[in-house]
């Protein structure tokens, strides 16, 4: 589908990996629906991916960045703008990395340097990217900025680990920041709170196949995937949902407000 | 703007009451989208508005309905599948009534003849809509049913007596029901919590204006509008959310999560 | 255990039917806490109950009421305020009933009757309550009034049929009169979510046995029984809890905050 | 008031400043319960408070630690069982500081190697604490784990800057090692989210005083003292509140669910 909902905008897009990347997919469906963007990743994700076919695909620019650093940041918008012909109207944060899953830490046995690392990555890096932009003056009017997260910032998913503390600040980043950018540029600024997804980020957490199918049998309309959520994501870009922002939007075929399923029910009485 | 989102789609549209009404700017809105629809609104509200006009600007049939009746619904439902020639895909339920408002009784005084007459009206029938719906099997596959509420469900609004507990009653209805609706035909069901707006409806509440002053001022990005209201809608009823259901959005320019804002903090020490 | 937290208190506790009923074990806990109070019930279920006894051990008199009545439930507060000799400082609500889910109609094919006598019971009654209470001028400043709820209200459970919705409603008749009942008499108001509980009316509800094993698999402390949540309930009337009001209180070993467990997601990849 | 609800019990307390700390308050009202604890605090705030005369008041031990550092937390949790003679039944966490708010750094200006000591301190000490306790297996089973909070957690107070997201990062650790301290060592975790209170730390903080009227007034009963916050906390220190946990407990007049109250929007009116 094609709605040319986009027509006009610029936008940088963070953490597309691979084809299996929710942020790849929004930018095939941003560029389907009319805007141009900027692609961005952490220079080391960059040598793991192929974000090459991607910006080749929708005639985009790449600008590596850590999103951690601020003088990466300070380029990239600098560059983006230049490179875009103009003001930023959309921006999407898809980025996250905790070391203690890696490293196959319990959450009950934290190292903090790596719970550090992985705070900066996965939270802090999304207030930097707002308070470059913010500095920079970098954003148009009635922009949009949207952060991907995740349910375990509010209810408790022991295999996320310290991923679920991660997306709780950065879902209050988004609440912060989007006060400030609102009142003092009318931008916007929400997190989407989507289902678990296989992408390949996601596939590195312990029991993720089994979890996948927990959450789809308990949802009823079963996993959004990483296509539902580009087209999500292009709604809370375009000019339908202006006055959206601090908010924290689930997308996940009903999830968070299952208590319990029939099919969950069925399946927990047979395996006990 | 117009994006061709709703090409190809029916809907039924409950709640225009003049051009003032939230129902009025989505019929508008759906129908510049290219959705086809049948206006629906009880005798006495049609009486005293001007839906005539809206039908005739949108080419739209109206087919009146006390939304707490099974038997209008049945027929409504019935007759609309018909003039639209095929299942819908769309529903839109804007009522609300509380007969304690209207005459002036507290909420601490309640007649509950009234609060009865103002729990049917106002959220049961919602439960009629989609019962009436579901036993016809009358939706079509990622069709979308949205209700309009307001945050009293949430938190206390001393003004809004008996319709805060209405709009819990009817955000319950819309996860029970959208369970059911998802599960068995693929359907989704939300609520859009909206700023307070002056519809002909809203100004009936004691102290309205003052009160949208505050709400505007304690939003960052100020009160949605009718308008940005039927917008937000149009996305809902889009291709681009189907996997967004038993969700309570807020469609307030940021109100439900501030705490307090600078503009209202201002105000306020000047006013003690 | 006992620790004088309730002596000098007055009260009324509705919903006491027999041993396994939330309200008789928390009648029971505060009289050991040195409080004194009215028992009522509807006068049907009194004679299928065995609130007789209760009332001998705790040495307190029995008040029937049909709580959706306003007659008795004014007389019910004026005979409590001479029986006990003085204004009131607690109430627990502990009612609810829908005859929906007696009779076994689905929640998508309500019979509307039923639908509005169970929120009368179920729901406005506690309003009914409240107001009865607020004319009289019947509670003590610094008063705590409790209604039992459950989750339902915020999350799907396909089960537990219209009362989700009554449930709903009553929480959020707690948010409102709480509101006025502290602004002009500084007393406060919530509501207790309680772990599914094998009363003797909730073992009326279809499937509730492995509800139960569910709730007491996903929750990391296991549920609530009825002493726990009367063991709360004292908290709650004690003045150690005296600012807290407005609240829904979830009391469920956790359940409410859990995305999944380890124990349920063994059981269900074993189901599967 | 004094019931003996924790006699028998022993304890750890952070952050008792000088008199007006809701720890030094909570200190004076677990030693009237019949508690027994061990004082701890930073070194530096140490120097800068009172805290010898709460010991002398209370028996009490005090071992200072840095809430930040491993080594120190691990000597604290050992020399506390030797000196308590047995393992740790209540903990008290009330820690905060942000050197941005601080120096007067606005949130849309942080210098990010302040806000990384912020979280460290106010939120990651958190998890340090609970992770000592659990590895030295410290904790006696139905033990209580209470940490202070703020509903800027939630929703937006401009000038409470980034402790904002400190905070909700800390009610995220609450629920995720909640999780694990219950499901195996029976031990229940909590937030506490407090009024403004009037502390020498809340002094700090920008425009509070008017802030700490706007809260009085928006909340039906008033403000939370420091007093009522100690006695609330000794109701979850005891054995009454066993099965409340992963939960945030706002304890604040009824504040969080509030839209607006009268006396707010008369204010507004008025300095409008």
């Amino acid at each position: 589908m094609s709605y040319n909902l986009l027509k006009g905008k610029r936008g940088i897009i963070f953490g597309a990996l691979d084809e299996n990347s929710i942020a790849w997919k929004t930018a095939e469906r941003v560029h389907e629906e009319g805007g141009v963007f900027v692609l961005s990743n952490a220079p080391i994700a960059m040598r793991m991916g192929t974000i090459d076919q991607l910006a080749a695909k929708t005639g985009s620019h790449i600008i590596p960045a850590d999103a951690t650093s601020e003088e990466d940041l300070q380029n990239l918008v600098e560059k983006s703008m230049e490179l875009l012909g103009g003001k930023i109207d959309f921006v999407l944060h898809s980025i996250g990395m905790s070391v203690n899953v890696r490293k196959g830490k319990a959450y009950t046995d934290q190292k903090y340097d790596w719970t550090q690392k992985g705070t900066d990555v996965s939270a802090m890096s999304f207030h930097k990217v707002m308070q470059t932009l913010y500095k920079n003056d970098a954003m148009n009017e009635w922009g949009s900025i949207v952060a991907l997260t995740y349910m375990a910032a509010q209810r408790v998913f022991p295999d996320y680990n310290d991923m679920a503390d991660n997306k709780a600040y950065l879902e209050s980043v988004a609440r912060s920041f989007g006060y400030f950018f609102g009142r003092d540029h009318k931008v916007r600024v929400n997190t989407i709170s989507q289902s678990p997804t296989a992408t390949t980020a996601g596939q590195g957490v312990k029991g993720f196949d089994g979890f996948i199918s927990y959450a789809d049998k308990m949802s009823p309309l079963g996993n959004a995937s990483a296509l539902d959520c580009a087209n999500y994501t292009v709604s809370l870009f375009s000019d339908l949902t202006r006055k959206v922002t601090l908010q924290n939007l689930f997308h996940d075929g009903g999830f968070s407000n299952m208590g319990v399923s029939d099919a969950v029910m069925e399946a927990f009485e047979k395996g006990q």
